[in-house]
């Protein structure tokens, strides 16, 4: 069967797409792929064609009219098709769809996927099946939307050796974040309106507890050190800690806070953590609102190159595939040949990076406290940090309450090691004048 | 010649390379050659050997120490070289890197230029030179340095209809107005610094006078259009006549003032400019400072994507260069054939698109003038504006200078026809009570 998928040769032939869901990404492929602008065929020398798409039921009402014929509730009408040259995974999770990805390269056939999951989990294991069968992989979708960040960390950017990767790459937090940074709203409101406005889903514990950005994470450092990573490599903290307060600290001492995705070397080990950060509000990151995805590429030769735009959606999601489909049937060519075939992800090294764990990390430290308004407090607070070696930059003391005769103390550390602060945070919370440690936010700066 | 040139098949033969020029760039392209990480062979799966260097002098010092008969004052050891594979050409001007890259392409050789002129003037001649002889030419670093855009216009972002980029692709002139926009100093002061830094040029025209933005721009605007234009098709005006002032009123109204790069889609035809303009202070755009270069693209299906990075520089443009190089191997393979070659710029259109003159801009303008402080001032100028269509959206009357009994007035008008405004202007300026028409600067919303 693996030969019979290859797209052949002479620029006569169609090439046949078999759409593996109709969502909202695939509605925006299949209404590209059936529209009539000539663009496609203008841009690859070939006919495009959607030949089949696979949907759960047949009666639910679609965005996009489709021809007789091509919806299917049956995934064998596409996956034994020796006609479907190229494999479109738009439905998400990872079963059945990990299963249909290796079924569609292991018979020749080209896959696009936009399956972050699949390819956080399985992504170098898949790639090396694409290669192995003589097919291309290709996953723009997966990470940034609209955002052309997989194809550059593979290719425009693969002369550099990365320092770092650090990403604002879940528009839903983001917009959370936004407002209440500009609105001082909770984040219970915050939340509530993303879901309004459905930027947010029902069960938004996905985008809000980190899981979503932890699979793009895994995505781009797997691609920027060039070795298999997990998700479970990643650290991760969600945004629903966050309070009105520290957003009003966040400005009044010059930084945003942003739900961040890092992946950083530090010898020979990357640390990878998604958590929501302190960033200096001059930086360009600060600067990315609302549904805006950000990710800053640091390259040894390169520098900072940075990327913004719309990270999710239908139509920016669609340019993603549809640029990756434009790349696989130039690569294919006229020449009955599979073309050039991306590489897999992984290069043999000779050491192999370590994750650091995240009791290694050295940033600086925003602490909140409430404390019981008496003389003495701070001294104490000061002496556990001085205690762990962790040292001051500087103290606010706010808000005191005169009704239950307590204050807020925020703390801002120069670079302390993490299991250090971890450490003091917790003599602290055992302190009996400290009411309660309201929040700890670490600061990239 | 043409089939010695090919890179050969089997993993073992090595990929020579030859350099034409060893200049700020060509350093940056030999120490990454030379440099004994593994990371080149590691991406490629071949050895990448630096066989020839093409320089003007063999006495000059070098900031790169060469393997002993690797120069040449010959190009013809370069060219008429059946072993070298890929040219990479980081000379500058078209005389005579053109004829060598055309030579290059001839011959079979795989061609990778930093050269902005040759591109702009004849990038798509040589793309179609390229595709005939079965060889790719690529041209990363003519644009943007570290930013991918070039490929990203190629490729990534293929399937959308461009309806703008919008660019600051010159990180001279970027310096030279962040600094006039921080410290309010003379553009003449400014430059100055610039050039103390080695950031301008001691003949600053081609960065100054906006020539350098406009190869890049009709470079980019080919790429996003798909068709090729010249130059010539570009509206520009350099950043020589701004003054202090300029900036304090941008800063009071909201504004920053960007030297921009515009080509964007109007009906069928594509206004092509480059000029110094107002730009909301919130724009990403208007937080580009520095030597920094950004891009945005908007998309029919992407929205507003922007790149953001260094624009030039030794290692960000050999990041450039060698991205190219590596994408080169990739595409060969070790099949022996001449692997995925890359399109040629131009689309058979139906109706091509054309260039909209500059009259028939339709922006809102930022109008400074230096009046006599009298009576009836403000009514001449606003009937003459009436009289040409031209509504007025703000007036501010400022800066009344006793001694010489003048005024500043600065107007803001609604979106108006260039033609009409510059007509309104020539009349303006012969009013007796107009001293001098300061400045007009666009405002790019």
């Amino acid at each position: 069967m693996a030969e019979t998928s290859r797209i052949s040769a002479g620029s006569a032939t169609a090439i046949n797409v078999g759409l593996l869901g109709l969502g909202v990404v695939g509605t925006g492929v299949a209404a590209k792929l059936l529209s009539q602008d000539a663009s496609l065929s203008e841009l690859t020398g070939r006919q495009v064609k959607l030949k089949k798409v696979l949907v759960r039921d047949f009666a639910r009402a679609r965005d996009v009219e489709l021809p007789d014929g091509v919806l299917t509730i049956d995934a064998e009408d596409i996956l034994a098709d020796p006609d479907v040259h190229v494999l479109v995974e738009v439905m998400g999770g990872t079963d059945p769809a990990e299963n249909y990805l290796r079924r569609g390269l292991a018979a020749g056939k080209h896959v696009i996927t936009a399956n972050k999951e699949v390819m956080a989990k399985s992504g170098p294991e898949l790639l090396a099946l694409a290669q192995d069968n003589g097919t291309n992989l290709l996953f723009e979708a997966s990470v940034g939307g609209g955002i052309p960040i997989v194809g550059c960390m593979m290719n425009a950017l693969a002369a550099n050796d990365i320092r770092s990767i650090r990403g604002i790459i879940n528009g839903t937090t983001n917009y959370i974040l936004t407002r209440m940074a500009h609105e001082r709203t909770s984040f219970q409101q915050a939340l509530g309106e993303a879901q309004g406005l459905g930027y947010a889903e029902a069960d938004p514990a996905n985008d809000i507890e980190g899981i979503d950005a932890v699979y793009k994470l895994t995505i781009l450092a797997s691609l920027g050190y060039r070795q298999s990573f997990q998700p479970d490599d990643v650290y991760c903290e969600g945004i629903s800690k966050l309070e009105p307060q520290d957003f009003r600290y966040a400005e009044e001492l010059g930084y945003a806070i942003k739900f961040l995705a890092i992946a950083n070397l530090d010898g020979a080990a990357v640390q990878l953590r998604v958590y929501p950060a302190f960033v200096p509000a001059e930086h360009m990151l600060a600067k990315v609102d609302g549904v805006y995805n950000a990710v800053e590429v640091n390259g040894s030769l390169c520098g900072q190159v940075l990327f913004h735009g719309m990270g999710a959606g239908r139509e920016p999601t669609t340019s993603a595939v549809i640029g990756d489909l434009i790349e696989v049937i130039r690569r294919a060519g006229d020449s009955g040949s599979p073309g050039y075939v991306q590489d897999g992800v992984e290069v043999k090294k000779l050491t192999p990076l370590k994750v650091r764990p995240i009791g290694d990390l050295q940033v600086r430290y925003f602490i909140r406290l409430e404390v019981a308004d008496t003389p003495g407090v701070l001294a104490q607070i000061a002496q556990v940090l001085g205690d762990g070696q962790i040292s001051i930059a500087a103290v606010l003391q706010r808000d005191t309450n005169p009704e239950t005769k307590s204050a807020e103390i925020v703390i801002i550390t120069h670079p302390a090691q993490e299991a250090s602060v971890q450490k003091a945070l917790e003599v602290m919370a055992r302190l009996p004048q400290v009411n309660r440690v309201s929040n700890t936010i670490r600061i990239e700066e």
